[in-house]
C-alpha cells in the first residue's frame, strides 16, 4: 500500500457501558451507567484528551428491542450532549435525530442552540429511522414506506437550512443610541410551502457559530446514499471487508461529485469495534469473554424480529434459512439487512455465530488485535481509499476508549497520522470543512447590484 | 397584616438581559449576552448563591415581534438549561415548551433526560402557545382555537405521565450473574389511543429522579385555571393588585381542591419586576432611565397587533380607544390581555404610559423601592393569602438579579421568611412537593393481590 497524504479523522461513537451487548456484564461494568451523565462526561473528557475530533451518540425515539437483554433506551442525545458541552471544549458532538418524528422547526432550532452553546461544536446525525416500535409511538401503526421517509428528509434539510439562513451573520447590528437591535432587512421569512411541510420562520436563533451543524448521514441504502450525495459532510458506515468499504467510498465521492460538490467535502467513517489487548492472545480473551456473556435466546428473537421470521424458524446451531426476504421488502434499516444476511453466508456462520458477530457490533467490523495491529488496520483502510476515518466503536466503555486513547492514538500520532493538538476551535475545523456561506446576504446582495 | 407561618418562594425568571424591553440599550448591558451561555451560567451561579427554588425560561417556537427593536428569539430552553445544570448543584431548572408544537414521546423524554442529567432538577411551564407567528411555522395559517389547544394539552398530559410511569421505580434489576438488564414485566407499553395521540410506548428512558418533571403553568383564562387546577404543582401569574392577586389564589386552591387535590400542593407564584436602588430616588431614576429607552413606535405597532387594531388606531397621547374585542374575541393569550386593558382603564394610562408599563414587565407587577421595600411587598402578598412565593423578574440582568440575591434576600433570611441553605436536593424538595408515586407499581401490586 502507498503512504496517503494528510490526517485520518477519529470519532467516538458513545453506547452506555459499550457497544458490545453483553458488556454490562462484565464485572467492571456499572450497569446503571446508561443514564448517569458522570460516566459520559468521564467518556468526553478521555476522548478530548485523545484529541478525536468528535463523540456521537445514535438514536431513536423508542424502546428498541427487550430492555431484559441489556440497557434499554438512551437519555435524548441533545440534551446529553449540551452537559458534555460543560465539561470539554474542543471536541465536536453530534447527535442523531429523526426526520420523521419531529417538526424541522423545533430541531433545526435545537441544533442551532446546542451550536451556540458548544461555540460551534454541533453536528447532526440525520436519520429517518427504521422500526414499528418507534412509528408507534407518533400514532402510525408501522414504519413509513421507505422511499416516503428519505423524501421527508429530503424536505426536511431544505426547511432546515431555510431556517438556519434565515438570519445573516451580521444581522445583529447592536445600535444601542439609535435603539435599533438587529437591521429587520437582514432577518427574513423563509415561507417554505412544500409537500410535507409549511414554515414561514424565521428562525427564533441567530445564525450560529458554524453557520449551521455539521451534516451527518448513517444510512447505506440506495435512497440513503442519495440522500448522503446531497447533504452530508460526513456519512457513518458499517463495512466488513476492504473491497466493499472501496467499492461504497468510491461510489459516495463519485455521487457526491455529480451534485457538484467537492469529493473531500464529504469525509467517509466506517465504524469499527476495536478489541485491544497488550498481546493477541489477550485481545483474543476478550472476545471469547465477551460473546459467552450474550443470552442466545434474546438475541436469536430479534434476529428473527428484524428477518420477519418467527424465532422458532431460526436454529441457533444451523445456518439462516435459505428463503429470506429481499433487500426491497424491508421498510426498515435496508442496507444493514443486507450486510447481515451477506455476513452469514460469506462467513458460512450458524445463527449462533452470528449473534456473536452482532452482538459485539451490530453489523461493523469487529476487529481483534494489539494497539499496533488495530493501528496498522487503520492505517491500512485509509491509504487504500476506504475511509477518511474511523467511526470507534469501543466494545467495552470506559475501558475501550481508555486503551484506544491511550495506545492507539500515540501510534497514529508518532506515525504522522492524526493530529497531536486541535488546530482549530469548531467541529467544522477538526474535519477541515468550510463554514458554510450565508446564503441570505448572498441573496441581498445579488438583489441590490440587480 | 398577620404573620403566615413557613417560608415562600422564589424563582429567577431569566430573560436575555433582562425583562425591560429596553434594558440592552443601557451602557452596562452586552447587547449580545442574550445567545452567550457565559451569560446564562453567571446568572445561574448568582441565583444559586440566593438559595432561589429554581431559574425558569419563557419560550414560544417562533420569532415574536420585531428584532429590530429588543433581542429577538431564544436559545431553545431544555438545551440551555442542560448547559446550566453543569454549573450548578441544587438549583431547579424549570423550562418552558409547547403543548401545541410539540409530540408528548420527544418532549416527555426529552424533560426525563434533563430531570436525570440534573439529579432531579427538572420542570416542566407548560403552554398551549399563542400567536400566528409560531403557528406557521407548524403548518397553521393561524392559533388553533384556545379551547382546542387546552383539550390537545390535557392530553398530551395524560400520556407524558402514563410515559413517565412506563417503567417502575425499581424496573433495572442488573442481575450479571442471570444475564437480566431490567424486569420486563416492570416495563410497560402504555397503548395510549386518544382524540390527539396514538403513543404505544414505553418511554425509552427510565424513571427519573423526581418520579416526573415539577408540572407548572402560567395562563390565568377560564381554561388555564382549569388545566392548572388538574395538573400543575407551581403556576406563574400576573397580578397588578393585591385584590386580584388574592382572588386568584383562593379560586385556584379551591379548583384544585375541587380535584381531590391537596390545596398545598399547588404553589402560586405572582411575577415581580423589582426595580431596586438603594434610596427610593435611585430606584425612581433606573424607572425613568428604562422607560425613557423604549422607542415607542415599535411598542405601539406591537400593542395593535395585540388588540387586532390599525397602529394608526392608536395615539401615544390619548387613551386606549373604547371600543376593544372582549376576551371571548381573542384567540391568543386570553387573561393578559384583558389585564393589559383593566391596568389601561383602572389607571387611566395613555398609550404612552401603558408601553412604559408594559415594557416593563409585560403586564407584570412593577415594584419600584429600596431593598427592604421590595422585602416589605414581598411579605405583604406572602401573608395576606396572594401567594406562596414569587417569580422574580429583573428588568436588567446580571445586575437586578446580583441586587435581589444579595440585597433583599438577606433580609428575608433575617426575617425567617426564606432558606438560609438548601435542604434538599431536588426541585420538589425546595418547593416541599412530594415525589409523584410509581403508578405502573402500584397497579402492578392491585393485579397481584387481585
Amino acid at each position: 500500500m502507498s503512504k496517503r497524504p494528510g490526517q485520518l479523522h477519529l470519532n467516538a461513537f458513545l453506547m452506555g457501558v459499550g457497544h458490545h451487548e453483553a458488556a454490562w456484564r462484565l464485572p467492571e461494568s456499572d450497569p446503571y451507567a446508561s443514564w448517569d451523565v458522570e460516566h459520559y462526561r468521564n467518556l468526553a473528557r478521555i476522548a478530548e484528551r485523545g484529541r478525536l475530533d468528535s463523540l456521537f451518540l445514535a438514536d431513536s425515539p423508542g424502546l428498541m428491542g427487550d430492555p431484559g437483554r441489556r440497557p434499554g433506551g438512551r437519555l435524548e442525545p441533545t440534551v446529553l450532549l449540551t452537559a458534555l458541552a460543560g465539561v470539554t471544549e474542543r471536541i465536536g458532538l453530534i447527535a442523531t435525530a429523526s426526520t420523521s418524528y419531529n417538526e424541522p422547526y423545533n430541531l433545526a432550532r435545537r441544533f442551532a442552540s446546542l451550536d451556540h452553546v458548544s461555540g460551534g461544536r454541533a453536528g447532526w446525525n440525520i436519520v429517518t429511522t427504521a422500526g414499528a416500535d418507534a412509528a408507534r409511538n407518533f400514532g402510525l401503526d408501522d414504519t413509513p414506506l421507505h422511499k416516503e421517509r428519505y423524501e421527508r428528509a429530503d424536505e426536511f434539510l431544505e426547511v432546515s437550512t431555510k431556517l438556519w439562513d434565515s438570519w445573516t451573520d451580521d444581522a445583529i447590528v447592536a445600535d444601542k443610541a439609535a435603539g435599533v437591535h438587529a437591521d429587520s432587512a437582514k432577518v427574513r421569512r423563509i415561507e417554505h410551502a412544500g409537500r410535507f411541510f409549511r414554515v414561514a420562520g424565521p428562525l427564533n436563533v441567530p445564525r450560529s457559530p458554524q453557520g449551521h451543524p455539521l451534516l451527518v448521514q448513517a444510512g447505506s441504502s440506495h435512497n440513503g446514499k442519495a440522500f448522503a450525495a446531497r447533504w452530508a459532510e460526513a456519512v457513518f458506515t458499517a463495512q466488513q471487508t476492504l473491497a466493499e468499504a472501496q467499492a461504497f467510498y468510491a461510489d459516495l465521492k463519485k455521487r457526491a461529485a455529480a451534485h457538484g460538490r467537492d469529493p473531500d467535502g464529504i469525509k467517509i467513517l466506517p465504524g469499527i469495534v476495536p478489541v485491544i489487548g497488550d498481546t493477541e492472545a489477550e485481545a483474543e480473551e476478550l472476545d471469547r469473554e465477551l460473546d459467552r456473556l450474550i443470552s442466545p435466546e434474546f438475541a436469536k428473537r430479534q434476529l428473527a424480529q428484524q428477518f420477519r421470521l418467527d424465532p422458532d424458524a431460526l436454529d441457533l446451531d444451523a445456518p439462516l434459512p435459505e428463503n429470506l426476504p429481499s433487500e426491497d421488502e424491508i421498510e426498515g434499516a435496508k442496507s444493514r439487512y443486507t450486510l447481515i444476511v451477506d455476513l452469514a453466508r460469506r462467513e458460512k456462520l450458524t445463527v449462533r455465530q452470528l449473534i456473536g458477530r452482532l452482538g459485539g457490533g451490530r453489523g461493523h467490523r469487529t476487529f481483534t488485535g494489539t494497539p499496533v495491529q488495530v493501528a496498522d488496520a487503520i492505517e491500512e483502510w485509509f491509504d487504500d481509499g476506504a475511509a477518511d476515518g474511523f467511526n470507534i466503536m469501543p466494545p467495552v466503555l470506559p475501558s475501550g476508549l481508555e486503551v484506544f486513547v491511550d495506545k492507539v492514538v500515540p501510534i497514529l500520532q508518532e506515525r504522522g497520522r492524526f493530529r497531536t493538538d486541535y488546530t482549530g476551535t469548531t467541529l467544522r475545523d477538526h474535519y477541515g470543512l468550510p463554514r458554510p456561506a450565508d446564503s441570505l446576504t448572498t441573496a441581498l446582495a445579488v438583489r441590490q447590484s440587480a
